[in-house]
């Protein structure tokens, strides 16, 4: 798999970010060179780069773009707090964006002595180590997801929670991916994802490509699919899990899994730990970004459908009540109810063994 | 409300039928001219006329174009016959289509005797009739539905059936329109309604028309507006009602109702008694119609967002369970459960005032 190009990767001369260009995929597989703060602010704002993972390995190479750029500057340390700031402040959901660069500040912090371009290499490390640990994670969780499938499986998904959105495999479609791989020949249903659609562009366009059996389907249409049959369960991603087992997750997702307890359909989310918020006790804690109403009535940006000056509310997630959630898959393994337990074991896990590694260092 | 022009209607020769070209809308107010039953087929098919009780206007209306057309023939009674046969088989889940055909057909039957000018003449009043039939059930469905409302309320409505569904108020929209014109102030959040989008595009131009404050929101929100309580009951229309209270409706409805009942929303069906099917015992006798992949790939026809060659699935309507329904309003009333019964009772009172009527003529 090392083959395939990152959809977010330094440049050769590790000056630029380059990112494959997701908003316009399906149709074209275009690539961005972004350099300054402000590009790298737009191109997660604006969704070229998205998907909670790669949200954050983005954050963490733009943090070093950024110290490598005012290296120089007599205010460096204040500008990196501004930066910082800055690219914090371009999506408000997803919790990987805020934990990369509160860990991008904390390498800032422990080299803050050092020479300025020891420290600028520190950085870029720390950044490239941000993306590996994500690439780990998520063969940990494609594996573990497998546990949970059957071949000629039906599985339900939403988003995109793929490699376009991680690094690798990708979290909910990790074990999907490599069911297929190892001739399980999973049936895939992808909800096309309103307003942005990202399942009809990125998740029907990733599993068709790696040959596997995808069907598009609209948003409202899930709940018929599961109705007849044809979804034994449902995977999706995760942009911020709360300590009770909250996940927020993109919208529609809460109703997808209030569908799926109706029809008796187990209900995963998958995440790398990074996503699980230890200072959010609830989703009520979880701020869900409100999004443009042009999102609704230009049907992504090409054509208009509603009338001039037509009210529009955006919310782009929702928070999936844990009380729905069959389980949570994650490096650490498939965590079970009662989540405020499983997911602070996992945490804990988690933390001892990156304690052991660094150790190891 | 008779300054309105009807959106389904007789040319002023009577022979011609004048519809609005709801494909079109909001962009454009277009009028079609359908002289021919494959005009009149490839309208009721490619939904330029569209909603349950509509497309049986322009049905009756239909069939009376085709004696019109065929007066002269020898063969006309079985040319009537293949005519009924098709336009019949334009939709195959809105039973207003049927019914309104069966009811042309009678109509027919009783007059076959007559001289053929005489017939036709039959024939054109017969299908005034059922454009006037439900103009009135459309005002005591409104005035039923009002009942529901309190001032300031909330209303999520999903796709379309407004006066543009049927022939004066609507149906679901029926008692929000009304509601509005009385001084209500009803807040309504319209779900955009993939893949057609007659909520963005009908529903929304309908309300707002009216002055009504209408919201917009994508199909996957409609759960996210319920758990923020922003609307306080469901209002939706109804394609087919079986006799046990399971209603066909557009693609979505199901999944409305079992989230409606996750977060204690009532959910209400509105519809003319013309749309119970006394030959549907339950929802699983209702055949569920499968449209054209272009319409989810092709964005409305206008823009392509998934990769060529995916697979998908596009079911036009599900059936929401009588279980998870709260009422039935109807010309006869607010219909409550066990809707078996409720149901029987109210369309044998619309039988006998039907047939009171008649005897009065």
């Amino acid at each position: 798999m090392s083959a395939v190009p990152y959809n977010v990767r330094l440049s050769d001369g590790a000056d630029s970010l380059i990112i494959l260009d997701q908003r316009r995929l399906p149709l074209e597989e275009a690539y961005l060179e972004l350099h300054t703060r402000e590009e790298l602010f737009d191109a997660i704002r604006s969704l070229a780069v998205r998907g909670a993972p790669a949200i954050g390995i983005a954050a963490g190479y733009g943090y070093y773009l950024c110290a490598r750029e005012d290296a120089d500057k007599p205010d460096f340390f204040s500008r990196m707090d501004d930066a910082e700031r800055y690219l914090a402040s371009a999506r408000p959901t997803a919790v990987n964006l805020f934990r990369a660069l509160a860990r991008m500040r904390a390498c800032l912090k422990r080299n803050a002595l050092s020479e300025r371009n020891e420290l600028i290499a520190k950085l870029r490390l720390e950044a490239e180590a941000i993306q590996r640990e994500d690439v780990g994670a998520n063969v940990k969780i494609s594996e573990a997801g497998l546990t949970l499938m059957q071949p000629g499986m039906g599985v339900l998904t939403h988003c995109n929670a793929g490699p376009l959105a991680t690094s690798l495999y990708g979290t909910a479609l990790g074990p999907i991916l490599l069911a297929q791989e190892r001739g399980y020949a999973p049936k895939v249903f992808a909800d096309e994802t309103r307003p942005l659609m990202q399942g009809a562009r990125l998740t029907a366009y990733e599993l068709n490509r790696a040959g596997v059996d995808v069907t598009l389907i609209c948003d409202n249409m899930a709940g018929q699919v599961m109705r007849e049959g044809r979804v034994q369960a449902v995977f999706i991603g995760c942009d911020r899990a709360a300590m009770n087992g909250d996940c927020a997750n993109k919208i529609g997702s809460a109703s997808l899994a209030v569908l799926a307890k109706h029809y008796s359909v187990p209900f995963y989310i998958f995440m790398p730990l990074t996503t699980a918020d230890p200072d959010t006790p609830s989703g009520d804690g979880i701020r869900i970004e409100e999004r443009a109403s042009e999102e609704v009535t230009e049907l992504f940006f090409r054509s208009r459908i509603a009338p001039d000056g037509i009210k529009v509310y955006n919310p782009a997630f929702d928070v999936v009540d844990h009380s729905l959630i069959t389980a949570i898959v994650t490096e650490e393994g498939v965590l079970r109810p009662p989540f405020d337990v499983s997911l602070r074991d996992a945490l804990e896990r988690s933390r001892s063994g990156a304690g052991d590694r660094s150790r190891k260092e």
